[in-house]
């Protein structure tokens, strides 16, 4: 028998060949997220490696808003410090922003409010890299994360604590994404020609006038000035002491093993990507739920004119007074029915047909046959959850992402965005129409629903695949390029190009050189001769 | 009833949408092949698209070699004129490769052969051209294959005469590619940074010195130059008058909707890619089948040494007579069984535990338990499955491609490359005995073998899914860029960058203007008050 199986080792090898991918060991997974919204997404990871068997730690800052210190799906790791996070700040910020244009007061007041909150950012940052120190300063609770032995770091990469921390335990990284530090994602490790692909911020598509090519490479340039002079140095300091002076904060991010993208290219412009770029956009989506009764019988109360929902999402606290007001009017006066998340005094202009809520299942709702249009602030989740049911868009963005995001529905037909600082009730009201009465939005946001819903695997699955892959092969060296190594002008084959334009001028100058000697010679003996 | 169906037809489409993706008409598909061992890969998917119920029509010429008139699969449409592919040709060339380096003929020999192997090819897309335009010309032809209604394009764009048929029909494309025109596919659609992407014939991997750099320039400078002077202008007079004048060859490459890759990342480097391009590489590997009972019984009585496979491709007719001896000769020195397809005579010095056959199944052998190594020429088919069942390989590399495939095998330490051409006897014994004895070659091919057999889904289903994607919306266009279509100067930026240079240089200009006026209006007043 001892012979027999000797003998028949390989093809036992063969057979744990094919069970191999398909077996998923209950694998520890180290989490170091980010708040906000971006930890809703983070969530949403955890709880499916929660249901495969794997065990999920998340690291945990005591001011953390949205990260419970008690959850079924993981056990929270308390470490000391500030996170840095400031939801309060923004709340404020936005309301600011709302106030000083409606205001009209000048740019100063608004330059000023931009420089206060990139402040913010600053003290952020440094309150972030504080906290990494102390725990790295914390001898036991290192030594106790070492004893775990985590098969892998999961962190969001807008922040680089799980960056830094995942090369301190030599652990393979991989990324829950879509900005890392000062750029979108791709920026850091794919090829991005700014002649097609915009910035965050530019507002621009893929298909740019000169002009805007200029002023993309000019915010580029922004970007690349303020990871140089504000974002490295704050964090130069944790990198040189706790893991030497031969790395920078970018190549950590480079190093990274498989960049989880929250986007795909349904919504996304195409543009190069790198082997260990996974795409996973609209991995939140499910199908709807049915609604809660009070909920169902309202919306079917909207007879064949349908309903309208809008929120704008979490970041906005109170609208100013004379906007909710302006809103309410527009809506009071649609046949349809209106499902407002809306916080603050019930604005005096409010139809019969709109209902107030502090919260909605946003999903289920956007399912829901009779949702005929999504009003929306245009962050990365809802614009995704209304592609995946095929609902248009009426935009009203505030800050960060959210132009762009919406300016990817509107370039495809799919919806519109209006500006909120400066839209009165007859704006919103002749922008909703257009929406309800054109066919070609919903003919187009079905289209996209159908491409984005088209996928081999199910955007969830993927990402999941790929996290269990890293767990299984320790990481996924094969995936990832080293060529960020290089020098700039090695990478871009500048010195060899020098290198090859000097040696065509040294042969050009040899030929003169043997030609003028030649021709000087003949001249001599013509001189001589004659 | 009507209105309960009104009101749910949201539902209805909610229902199609999930049911969508899995539904697959049966779709017409036109296929324009290339012959040769490319034709071996492009027969896997028709076999595929016939099994799920797809009608497949194969462009054939008369003068065909591989592809058959009548097949279960498919449909041959006979079309006039020469495809252009002389398999005879590349045989005595090789031959006389062989021959010329084996008797040591001068340099200038072997440029005379490769000069007339580039005429050669010349020659070839001068046929393929003629017969195109044969094509076109007949109307009758055009109008049945215009009226036959396909779906798609499959085409291997080694050859260009798919991608103009696609444009003129106005039909979706696919690529089954590796080569396309005068480059790796690759670089015609995906930024490729010559710093760390080998040229094929260069055999450089991705990590090369200064020197490697420069040679790589240089290399891929010859490609373009043969590409801009001799491929563009055959093809250029076709396509101005079946097209028209606003296209040319590379943007009807450019504008294929979904290139399937005969790669992927286990075998190639890392290297940045597009959205539309999908790696299918190892789609025609299976696992093994029992072998024909008299191999069986061969195999088996290798006892514990085990087997090992010889096979030098198809391309290659006779090996020089030396040369085979002294194959045949370190085969009978060794304890192993070998099976070794081998064309001409019987060499003298062959031992008993030497097999020749004229065919053998080469993914079966490869896949059983008992082979040990395969001595190969490192055509791409064959060293994908090697990959796939996990045996190490002996490179004997001949032109093409071959040497920069058995490169990316010796890089990962899963094999070992020979040259043919200065081989004896004794070296090459001594190389399998290294191979043989030395477990990290077996330990690096299976580890490779399980990241290549470790992906969410087949690669010949992910090629399907992906040919299906296209019929189901008719193209794939949110996946492709189309920078391409900006000059080179626009998409490097370079206007951008001059621009933003003589900006910068005037402004300077204009300060020291200012400061020089100033100061000589203040060195004007202090004069005068002097």
């Amino acid at each position: 028998f001892k012979k027999s199986l000797k003998m028949n080792w390989p093809w036992v090898w063969t057979a744990l060949c094919f069970l191999y991918p398909s077996v998923v060991h209950g694998g520890k997974v180290l989490v170091i997220p980010m708040d906000g919204s971006h930890w809703v997404n983070m969530k949403v990871i955890i709880e499916e490696l929660h249901s495969r068997g794997h065990q999920v730690s998340v690291l945990r800052s005591p001011d953390s808003w949205y990260i419970k210190e008690t959850s079924p799906f993981y056990t929270a790791i308390a470490v000391e410090g500030e996170s840095g996070f400031d939801e309060d700040f923004l709340k404020k910020f936005v309301s600011a922003l709302l106030k000083i244009q409606k205001e009209g007061k000048s740019i100063w007041t608004r330059l000023k409010l931009e420089i206060e909150q990139a402040q913010k950012s600053f003290e952020m940052f440094e309150k972030m890299s504080k906290s990494l120190e102390l725990l790295l300063e914390n001898k036991d609770q290192i030594q106790s994360l070492k004893d775990a032995k985590y098969d892998l770091v999961l962190t969001d990469p807008g922040f680089p604590v799980g960056v830094i921390l995942a090369r301190y335990f030599k652990l393979p990284l991989v990324f829950n994404v879509r900005w890392a530090s000062h750029n979108e994602g791709h920026f850091l490790i794919a090829p991005s020609p700014l002649s097609y692909i915009p910035m965050v911020g530019s507002e621009l598509s893929d298909k740019m006038s000169f002009l805007e090519r200029v002023l993309n490479v000019i915010i580029f340039g922004l970007a690349e000035f303020n990871f140089e002079y504000f974002f490295k140095p704050q964090f130069a300091g944790v990198i040189e002491k706790y893991l030497g002076t031969d790395t920078d904060i970018l190549s950590l991010f480079q190093a990274a093993d498989i960049w989880l993208m929250r986007v795909d290219f349904v919504f996304e412009f195409p543009r190069p990507t790198m082997p260990n770029v996974v795409y996973m956009g609209g991995f939140q989506c499910k199908p709807a739920k049915p609604l809660p009764q009070h909920l169902e019988e309202f919306v079917q109360s909207s007879g064949e004119h349908g309903v309208i929902l809008m929120s704008l999402g979490t970041i906005i606290g109170e609208l100013p007074h004379d906007l909710a007001n302006e809103i309410a009017a527009a809506f009071a006066k649609l046949p349809q029915k209106v499902i407002w998340r809306h916080k603050g005094d019930r604005p005096a202009a409010l139809g019969n047909n709109t209902l107030l809520v502090d919260w909605m299942p946003q999903n289920d709702l956007l399912g829901h046959p009779k949702v005929k249009l999504f009003v929306a602030h245009g962050g990365t989740n809802g614009v995704q959850e209304a592609i995946y049911h095929g609902v248009p868009i009426l935009g009203l963005p505030l800050i960060f992402d959210q132009r762009d995001n919406l300016l990817r529905i509107d370039v495809r037909g799919a919806g519109k965005t209006l500006d909120i600082f400066t839209m009165t009730a007859d704006i919103f009201y002749q922008a909703i129409e257009e929406l309800l009465t054109e066919p070609s939005y919903r003919i187009n946001m079905q289209r996209l629903s159908r491409l984005h819903r088209d996928q081999p695997m199910k955007p969830l699955d993927t990402a999941l695949f790929w996290i269990e892959f890293v767990m299984r092969h320790k990481g996924a060296a094969h995936l990832r390029s080293e060529s960020y190594k290089l020098p700039w002008y090695s990478y871009h084959s500048v010195d060899v190009v020098l290198f090859l334009l000097t040696a065509a001028l040294l042969i050009l100058l040899i030929f003169v050189w043997i030609l003028r000697s030649c021709l000087r010679l003949c001249f001599k003996k013509k001189v001589k001769s004659e």
